[in-house]
């Protein structure tokens, strides 16, 4: 299994506080060792991190948990193999343009049969089930839309479908974004907290690190943080149903 | 205008000397200063790294130049903005997938009239000429071999074929790798050194670097380097022809 985390936020926002909770468990008070990665969004750009280094001992991961790369939507994910060797090419998350856009995805779970299922127009480079699985995901998008919808509730419900799909495979916990939405479904684990003001102190539970975040955030922010547990010690963090799927805006939730 | 970087190795190896002397002419000893990215390729795998900042005060481009990021083939890129704004989205190399494989292109010049080139399946994400140049790249290959071809000679011909139309429509040099080849087209500018036993000292153009090749390297190693100027000053670099293609695999010249 492996360990998600997702931002969705109004203001450019930076991760560090809680990707450095989210790499202990990379190797030190997880067992979340082969490999891991982050997607940062920046307008319809994004850079993307891989390593298929344990994440608390990565060169890489300091850079991202010390560098404050600012951005609106971020995905990252630690990876325990169980499928697909440990790889670079085996890495989350995993990146496909669609309609002009870079959609990516994060995974944790098993999708059983999910080899079976035709591709068409995109095909995985590696040899996890999550990688075909999220190519399966924009196979099918691809199919059912020529060009990206512009009722956008149509194609969030789209998304559920084909991510409850997923779903009905196996544990499937997943974070899938387009770099204007956040999407995330809950099969088994997954919890957020929305943080606006007034804002507080939070004290992360994997290491011995608290922040004060009315030092680094202004009245109007707003930020959601999705992970696959709490990250932090002394916050209310919300836990999704399973079968739940969300979608997120600016660090608020989107009605469908 | 831009500068290129491209390295193929027939072992793993890093660009740390190369791109010290590349990222000088980000901003300092050249006019690149609208962002820079790097391709490494491990195997079928990829990282990428893009800043938008000018390379010589990239924060990025420190990690890059200092920490060895092994690999058989690598692409770079510094940008002088003339199509499309300095943006995240904007910056090369492009990535996309085709046929189960990472392919990333990273051109120097520009591509009139290339946007009136009809795409189909691939399409850019930011307003350059340059990915719009590769998307229609992607597109022609994908509409003449529905799989990659097993003969590779006809797939590295129609490479050649349809670099050298992206060449008749202006300034156009290009390398472009599919993880497997690094493909290399000129059109005014563009040359190459291939290093190999016995190694020597080399002494960067634009820092006051130098380097024992003897010291970083085994008696069977094979790398090649090009870009768009030399980058040492006591080496001979060849020139490439205008029209130009090549064909490198594991830092040795292909014949097609």
């Amino acid at each position: 299994m492996c360990e998600l985390l997702g931002m969705s936020a109004n203001v450019p926002t930076d991760i560090c506080f809680s990707f450095t909770g989210l790499v202990q468990r990379g190797g030190k008070t997880g067992p979340h060792k082969d490999g891991w990665g982050i997607v940062f969004y920046e307008g319809k750009g994004c850079r993307i991190f891989h390593d298929p280094k344990p994440s608390v001992d990565s060169h890489l991961a300091e850079l991202v948990r010390t560098y404050p790369i600012k951005s609106n939507i971020i995905i990252s994910h630690i990876r325990k193999a169980n499928r697909g060797k440990v790889d670079l090419m085996n890495t989350h998350p995993f990146v496909r343009e669609l309609w002009g856009q870079y959609w990516t995805f994060a995974h944790n779970g098993q999708l059983k049969g999910i080899k079976k299922e035709v591709l068409k127009d995109f095909f995985p480079v590696g040899t996890t089930d999550s990688e075909h699985g999220f190519c399966w995901l924009l196979s099918q998008l691809k199919k059912k839309f020529k060009e990206r919808p512009k009722n956008e509730t149509l194609l969030a419900k789209e998304i559920r479908k084909l991510l409850s799909k997923l779903g009905s495979m196996g544990v499937s916990n997943l974070l899938v974004s387009d770099s204007k939405y956040l999407y995330a479904y809950c099969s088994t684990k997954l919890v957020y907290i929305t943080r606006h003001s007034p804002f507080g102190e939070a004290q992360l539970i994997d290491a011995d690190l608290s922040i004060d975040f009315r030092k680094h955030t202004g009245p109007k922010d707003v930020v959601t943080v999705l992970a696959t547990a709490p990250l932090t010690q002394n916050e209310a963090w919300t836990s999704l149903q399973p079968g739940e799927f969300q979608v997120w805006r600016e660090g608020n939730l989107v009605k469908i």
